[in-house]
């Protein structure tokens, strides 16, 4: 799929049919998109949790409310934040690792979107408790959701808000 | 150019030759690209501030060490903090407008390196200062730079760190 019909096409989606999502197209997404975006000072700290367990996946609805629909498939995006804060002190830790975790998501979902797939970002889940469900030690910490299947549909577009640019000041 | 391809292929820019990109072309990176990016509750209370003008530039330099090279645009990606506040309260404010920068961000960096331009978001800049020179209120926030032109040459990709994925659990 041509780069700007994805970004543009692209929708949230949140109703999956059952069938599952091959591992290996999962893994692809993690080492042949998310990993390309940008880091801050080329960190890197991002690491990530592929679930497709049904019974991790339950565990985890429990604790994600934004965790909506029956999604075969989850990538945990995760950060080191020990590593963050000694490649990027406090900034690296606080901010640039959140926009590293969304950079990469946002290639997740482009790539997914190019393989038919749809995908949810999801910021509403309790990261302490999604820790302890994956086994993840206190400086791994889970950032952002990214639920991923077969749509049921594809939504239409939410409308767009046009009035967000301005050239050289803003007035 | 292919999705896949634009993700593995795009490099952070810090060398740009001097020629101009059409202003209609950065307009369209914003309404074409940037605002498709999903954003956290639907709130898109991104801004962006489009800079081509060369004194501005220069001002924005001066504030910003992360700015290397001398491209001939940077789009300032700004939140409108009060609106976010009020659609996410401090979730949204806090955490959700800089994943929803990162995502329109990347989008940018995507397609234009779909159109041959180069880019690099910059996170090391001074955000009270940069408000200043572009005349944004308290409440609209510069987030991210991204300079955008045209590629002294391809830079080489800064090797991957393969270890960061798990499947279900993390051991």
């Amino acid at each position: 799929m041509e780069t700007w019909q994805a970004i543009q096409s692209r929708r949230s989606v949140r109703a999956f049919k059952p069938e599952p999502v091959p591992e290996d197209l999962l893994k692809k997404l993690v080492l042949d998109a998310a990993i390309w975006a940008p880091s801050g000072g080329n960190a890197q700290t991002w690491r990530f949790v592929l679930v497709n367990d049904p019974q991790v996946l339950h565990k985890m609805k429990m604790v994600s409310p934004g965790l909506l629909g029956d999604p075969p498939a989850v990538i945990v995006v995760c950060q080191d934040l020990n590593e963050a804060k000694k490649k990027g002190s406090d900034l690296g830790e606080k901010v640039l690792t959140v926009m590293d975790t969304s950079m990469a998501a946002q290639n997740i979902m482009l790539a997914a979107h190019a393989e038919g797939l749809g995908t949810c970002a999801i910021a509403s889940f309790h990261p302490g408790a999604t820790q302890q469900i994956l086994g993840l030690p206190e400086h791994i910490v889970p950032q952002l959701l990214i639920s991923i299947g077969v749509p049921q549909k594809n939504p239409s577009a939410p409308k767009r808000n046009l009035e967000v640019l301005w050239v050289n000041e803003y007035r």
